[in-house]
């Protein structure tokens, strides 16, 4: 017996499908989630969800609690940024994704975004899974920087066990002895994932490489590792972005990346 | 500017003392932690806890809400568990010291013991770590798995930033390649924290290693690279531990670890 | 200044192209290499290449001084290895590529093989580098376990440096944590490398994975990634492989992977 | 079965002792190796010998083929630093250590060596392992950046099968994500690897710390988690030496070192 269950493949052979709005993860399904790192300004983000519309996207992210490794770094913007999002998401009719970091902060998250993002910090906070286990709201689960795929899985049971089977697993890169790069992108979790369980995953480009010209390349590779879609940092001008700049797309690059997107998921389809 | 001030050793050059009962971390104050994994019964931990006083320990330790990577193994047993621990604790004359995992926890944890840990795995839960920051406990941080030390002082800053001056840190080792450990002591991680902070740091060579064999070695180790002070997993019967019972030591094994430790002191003392 | 120079995109902007008969790599080029992982039959493996060849590989590799890790595995052929090599190369008009351990051995080697390889273990092996910089052979170039690309490039750097222009980068994996596969293929490096270099860079995601099922996703990854070619691990029947069979391919494998090839690199193309 | 057979301690259940000279490893004895990381000049070399030797060193080390990450650094003196080192060796009464990188040079260096090295770059470099296992010269196997204990062993069983039984191991740090220190010596590994063979095992505490400050705390924690000796580097002006000099004590700092190692090894001794 493996020692995960209820997310293993041998116990639902079929995947599951998480569904958000227009967004779909799953059994066929693939989606693109992108966003500024962090929620900053009201009318920049409307503006920036609308041409993420525009170009394809099916899912709006932005930050209000940011886990920032220095207390004083810009922390987010806690409530009026779940404002701002929320009302972004609904100029550009996108569903909305944003990080939960404690569970005191549940109950307001719950109340405008439209998915819940555990980050990697908190991938084995025991109380905050079984919290978002017990909610109807579908789960954005990020790998932990070093945790293996038993782990991360094991993280997932702890959602699916108090009830909640919606949850997507993201793979955003692991802890390794290379300094080039933010992290590694674990490109074989991408499949070896899929082969072990039902959930789907996706790929956070942003977060592996930590640098914006790398974003294109890796994201492509994750499409073709069989990854069920992408969460991709997009900001309009990433050169005064209050967290994550570098690994921040600009509007039209993002755009370019989706142009070529179809095809791309067309040969996979074929294959 | 290091990223970190309030915990810098150029902030302030003399060591902090922690002093939690007859425990005393720091300044030249060196202390031994031990006890059981987890609280399992009432009985062997008070008798335990007498045999640890009687061969020179300072402080008991037991965990009564684990950390576990499965949802389906032993989780601790809560509140009973905090008042076995408090009656043990009376009994041998030891203050205690127990992690918190959830911030909803802590009020709790407060009124039982005597030192709050923070785990591995909350190393960066920074709402806990604030929460931990606010009250007159001092706190026991433990490095995160994949944490560098940069990270780690700034989780102690968060801490501290918040006014709890007392934290002393845990070297519990970090995960590696190497699979024939459960993970990997950085002992030099030990001299480098006391040059960079005046924060007090002590090892815990249990999970460092997984082994048994190999804890006794590796805290002998960790004394003469600088340590402050020991936290050692101690269980009557390990091979019935409801969790790490591989890596505890037997109550003699203890003993016989402390007989040895005053004449290496010395020789640490006198270089 | 980069510590590297010779390699350095800085020093050369156009694409070095490394052509090895029927094979090319790098300035829009792109070939797949293919074959056991060691030599171990010479009718076998004569009928493999054909079956390579007509599949639309464009190099044949196969090991015949094995690198191993316990002395009492099997080593390879050696010479007589060289020579089914040569001789099932010759029987399928594909030039071959083969490892040279030991600098006693290059010689020897030059005279059957049309590329040489440097393995990972050998990425540091300063004195093989130098050697095989100073012949006319194209060199296939494998990342360290544990090099960082700035050391892998220093590797390249000592064997252009010695006037071998010809050199061809392979990244196979690195070693993590992870233990659910063989290394982590660090997908981030190949869009990395060429931005730092002008040199070709292929990947093999046999070593990189260790499972026969991650092969096709991963190489499909490192496709999309920028690679300049493949290096993949086939075997007739892999259950009864001397060495790696875990990870390799069977020959209807690879010909179903390389019937979607096409359409990937052309989508690679118009992006 | 064990992978490894002839260094195993199931095999042969007491130490093997390798003695060079006045110095000996295992079987309760313990050396000191120290020295400059290469050799510079002859003069100071020799002068530094006599200082080493007074101050209670049993061995010289110094390289003269030098493995460098860059071919622009500085590759070491060859032959004629050879000369020196054995120069110095024969004034101060003490054995002499170095590294050997090429089989090609192997003969030379047997002439003027009575200690051969092999360096964490070629502990796989196993043509190089079989010729030192043919050799009546004690070998010193330093571990591998990222070799596992059974890839290290499986090395040193290399050259046993060889013949030559004179084999001491050297932990010199592994590569981790922490960038703080050069390295990560493993000091679990010490009592490990004595558990699992026969072998005796030194530690190196300036490779894998880096920073001459951390070298005697480490040095000291190696001597308790029960290494045969040590491998220290010193230059007499560490400023302007040409490789490690940021790692290199200085003669003094090993004389005070020296000084406190009698009562450390009676304290480990008494346990």
């Amino acid at each position: 017996m493996p020692l995960y269950n209820l997310v293993s493949r041998e116990t639902q052979a079929e995947d599951t499908v998480v569904q958000v709005g227009v967004a779909a993860f799953g059994g066929g399904n693939f989606s693109v989630i992108a966003g500024p790192c962090a929620v900053e300004n009201r009318e920049e983000l409307i503006e920036l969800a609308l041409q993420l519309k525009a170009c394809g996207v099916q899912m709006l992210r932005g930050g209000v609690f940011k886990p920032r490794t220095s207390p004083y770094s810009f922390q987010g913007l806690g409530k009026e940024g779940l404002q701002f999002l929320a009302e972004a998401g609904a100029a550009a009719e996108l569903p909305v994704v944003t990080e939960v970091l404690d569970v005191r902060d549940l109950d307001l998250v719950l109340q405008y975004a439209d998915m819940i993002q555990i980050g990697s910090r908190n991938m084995q906070n025991f109380g905050l899974l079984r919290e978002v286990g017990r909610v109807k709201h579908p789960v954005l689960l990020k790998r932990g920087l070093s945790a293996t795929l038993e782990e991360w899985l094991l993280a997932a049971e702890y959602i699916v066990a108090e009830g909640n089977r919606q949850v997507v697993l993201c793979e955003r890169g692991i802890r390794t002895f290379e300094t080039a790069t933010r992290n590694t992108l674990d490109i074989s979790a991408i499949p070896l994932v899929k082969q072990l369980s039902h959930l789907p995953v996706v790929a956070d480009p942003s977060h592996a490489t930590g640098r914006r010209e790398l974003v294109p390349p890796v994201a492509r590779a994750a499409v073709m590792a069989g990854a069920d879609g992408l969460m991709i940092e997009v900001h309009p001008a990433p050169e005064r972005a209050l967290s994550d700049g570098a690994q921040s797309l600009r509007p039209h690059q993002l755009e370019q990346f989706m142009r070529g997107l179809p095809a791309l998921l067309q040969v996979r389809g074929n294959w």
